[in-house]
């Protein structure tokens, strides 16, 4: 009878205590949990702050409502579950797990034949003066999700700041905010959402501003102030002191490798656990699975951390089978695909952004589509994708989006076209389900591929927001052209010295463009559809150097005129 | 300058020109529409009908809101657009298309160096006595959704047929349901929806019954009764007679190809016109696309009609590249991605069904997975997936869902896996996006992937609800386990002689399962997850012959007990 052991009682811990139940009726499981609870939705916390639903059972239950507690373990699984229970050494030679009961505060020698290590990850705490004082806390427990939905239900905290602008970070904004409390985000990178590309994560950055909540970037945490032990305010690393009751930290997890570098169990580059393929670590009867294991970069080869809950429970679901049936099943490693809901937009992203491509050495392209997700008629919202792909092999190396539309489909339609490995030109004839309550006719994943395509067969040269604003700032000022009727130009325009064109009558006023047909000329519209007409019209006329602002107004994430 | 004439201006005709003008500022395009309108969103007419929205122009507008007329054509395009306009002749030795005013009467020749067939195809109509009686419609056009918008509207009507249960029908039931008509929809097979296989239509139809519209299968039309002239119902080939004042035809669309027949341009196996990949027809100055051409199958390689919105648009950027460029652009074909929504559910299918698999020989394995697509606390809907692949190869061939939750991501994903030619194993282990408000740790498209390779692996055997129903109508009843709680069980029961044994109770109750552990016995729960666990309980004791009951009580087609 195989003796299995399991140290970590989250997410992974018991995928793989019940994956391995269900190929071995006979194995004797023990699952042992430091914390209270079992099987936490860890994910769901900010949403349990945030009201979106009022009982915390729903976060401890499986979905008929029954608490998956050591109890239901036993009964619905016959696994032993020790909570508030915690491991305190391994010894490898004699295949044996010390632990504590934290209650009793008695300690237990448990043997095993294969032990997991699913010891998950515990939040990053800055180092700076002050980190003690009552009302600054992490969100990364059933216990910190019981206080931050207390102190939200009591309204009585006006000011809060979040460290990081990561993806709890935002989530935890959006909870806070949601109780009426006035938070201010504070990231020491450029931009929140270190996985979008600059220009994406502005548009996010400009959302969140438009709630109500400040966003203060490139600029970290020097210090906690306080006063009789509560905190009263933080202080920025340039001198700024900004008041308020209450500090959430998210600036990340490390994984929790104690246990396994003390039992000499090999740790990896990244600080994560080792692990091959099988889930297995350095020592053939220990496997690790989860927030503590680091794992490869599918697209880089590279390791990576990513702590996130689904990865958990499909390398808990490798892992198990494996300790029973022997390395029969292969966990490839991720392509980092991770999505937030931001108030009323989603951001997400998968494979690489530009920024990782171009540290992975890519020489690769990239493109914006700003486009609705379904019809106008079917009240169709704003997706801004940005799409990054190899231009030798033409394969997809990433997408990224952020909108008010539906983000998960398209991030999720890209993920597999990464997973596939195919390519722009498969994805410009894409067959994916269309009917106007779910799509545009051309998809906005298939119109992003064929704006890729265009520019990879030179037919289309692109221009970011970004770089016109350089250009501007700098005193290069291109002809910039604004193609849309005169109607939409009253309502809405950047007002950044542009002429105002319609598409309809570029043909009839091109004298009104520079006279020098190499001279940079910047089209666009509200998403640049019409931008990219206007430039192969132009180009059709001899001119040779119109480039197209990707994802026009839509895209543009600085202040306009109006 | 190349000249290029379009025959049809709806969807794919407008689409070729545009692409085509985009790579040639200076070809003469020319589009002839029979219709008095362009460019028009056909696929929304349902929703207009059923007052999603109320401008009909929005059905022919840019997003911006300008009615894509001839001059609209002219001034952003530069392109003739001749509507009211019928094509009536070609003559490929000449060149030339002989085309007529329908306001004036008027012929002209139109001579072209390459020629765009884009004429779609019409609706098909049943040869039964009364088919010109008044009340008799399609909802194929312009006018027919103005006709039908206004029945709704003046809310006289109080019950209506639709004879035919595909997509359109089912959209037409609903948009006209919720005018307040009594609906029936007539459909001559034994299911609705016939890219779903029988138990997956079946939910459906309960669902379009739930919602007061009447189902009627297995029976054709065999005449429509009338009196002075107008519509008062209809007769069954069975010889059952329905009152009704109104009826919507929706058995499907032929391929308007008499146009190119006459000209003898080669005609398909399907009735469609034939076109190599460049979309060139047997003339290589002629280029057909949209719903008048025939396409390739991906996975079987046949030829198949596919009079798809998102393909006739796909297949149009191609032809109007290589019309331009020469033959350098490919279209793929098709998998056959559908989707539909059926009022509060959607129902979709991508790649090849039970049936198709079978037609195509392949060695294929089934499985159906029912869960909810977000957890619980997040307001999670349900979905049921039927997954099949191919047992050697482990391929995806295809995949159907249905149910309230979001089908439309699941297709998408699922059309991804098929395009990509994923494995189970790659599903398996897919990285898509996730967080609470978007999805499941596991994703439901990956829940699927797993049933499937347990299927596979031989750790579970399934059993579909149907089999279950024959098998007890024919007398040979399985021990039935229902391994739920006992209030789920007061609450919602099959009533089909089960037994209930709660899964925290199956070890020790073993005893009352058949003393021959050989003898069939059948677990499900509310979507069978927990019977899969019961199963290998069962199996880890000694059961040979346990099987799941795949996807439980929600994907029961069946009444009900409670």
């Amino acid at each position: 009878m195989t003796k299995i052991v399991v140290i970590g009682g989250s997410a992974a811990g018991p995928k793989t205590a019940a994956r391995a139940r269900r190929l071995d009726e006979h194995a004797e499981i023990t699952i042992i949990q430091k914390s209270p609870d079992l099987s936490m939705a860890s994910c769901g916390y900010p949403y349990f702050v945030g009201g979106f639903f009022d009982d915390r059972n729903q976060l401890l239950c499986t979905p008929t409502g029954v608490v998956r507690d050591p109890k239901f373990f036993m009964a619905a699984k016959g696994i032993v579950a020790k909570t508030s229970t915690e491991a305190l050494s391994i010894d490898r030679e004699r295949k044996i797990v010390t632990v504590k009961d934290l209650n009793s505060h008695c300690a237990e020698e448990l043997s095993y034949d294969k032990l997991v290590l699913a010891t998950g990850a515990k939040p990053r705490m800055p180092r700076v003066p002050g980190i003690d004082l009552e009302g600054i806390t992490t969100l990364q427990s059933m216990k910190d999700a019981d206080f931050l939905r207390k102190i939200a239900e009591e309204k009585k905290i006006k000011k809060a700041v979040i460290i990081g602008g990561g993806l709890i970070g935002i989530e935890t904004c959006e909870a806070l905010h949601l109780a009426g409390i006035k938070l201010t985000i504070v990231e020491m990178l450029p931009q929140l959402l270190s996985f979008l590309d600059m220009e994406m994560a502005k548009l996010v950055e400009n959302h969140v501003r438009s709630k109500g909540a400040n966003v203060i970037s490139s600029n970290g945490l020097a210090e906690f102030l306080g006063e009789n032990g509560k905190l009263t305010g933080i202080k920025l690393q340039n001198g700024i002191e900004l008041d308020c009751e209450l500090a959430i930290i998210a600036i990340g997890v490390i994984p929790n490798t104690d246990l396994a570098s003390q039992a000499g169990i090999e740790i990896g580059t990244t600080g994560g656990i080792l692990v091959n393929s099988h889930m297995q670590t350095s020592d053939p009867d220990i496997y690790a699975v989860g927030d503590c294991v680091e794992t490869t970069q599918r697209l880089t080869g590279k390791k990576v951390l990513a702590p996130y809950g689904d990865l958990a429970n499909l390398q808990g679901r490798v892992a198990g089978e494996n300790i029973i049936v022997g390395n029969k099943k292969e966990f490839p490693g991720t392509i980092q695909t991770g999505i937030c809901k931001v108030f009323d937009f989603s951001a997400g992203s998968t494979g690489l952004s530009e920024r990782a491509a171009k540290a992975a050495g890519y020489d690769f392209e990239t493109v914006i589509n700003a486009s609705p997700d379904k019809p106008g008629f079917m009240k169709g919202l704003l997706l801004v994708t940005k799409l990054v792909a190899d231009r030798k092999t033409r394969k997809i190396l990433g997408a990224q989006c952020v909108g008010p539309g539906d983000v998960s489909k398209q991030i999720a339609e890209w993920a597999m076209a990464i997973l596939g490995g195919l390519t722009v030109e498969d994805m410009t004839n894409a067959d994916l389900p269309y009917a106007p309550p779910f799509s545009l006719a051309i998809d906005h994943a298939i119109a992003a591929a064929h704006l890729m395509q265009n520019k990879l067969d030179g037919l289309m040269m692109g221009i970011s927001a970004t770089e016109v604003k350089q250009l501007i700032d700098s005193g290069n000022r291109p002809f910039v052209l604004d193609v849309r009727g005169s109607d939409e130009y009253e309502a809405m325009r950047l007002g950044i010295g542009e002429d105002l064109i319609p598409l309809g009558a570029l043909r009839t006023r091109m004298k009104e463009l520079p006279a020098d047909k190499n001279a940079l000329i910047v089209a666009y519209c509200k998403i640049s559809l019409r931008g990219y007409e206007a430039a192969r019209i132009l180009a059709g006329h001899g001119y040779t150097n119109v480039k197209v602002m990707e994802g026009g107004i839509m895209a543009w994430p600085f202040p306009r005129e109006k």
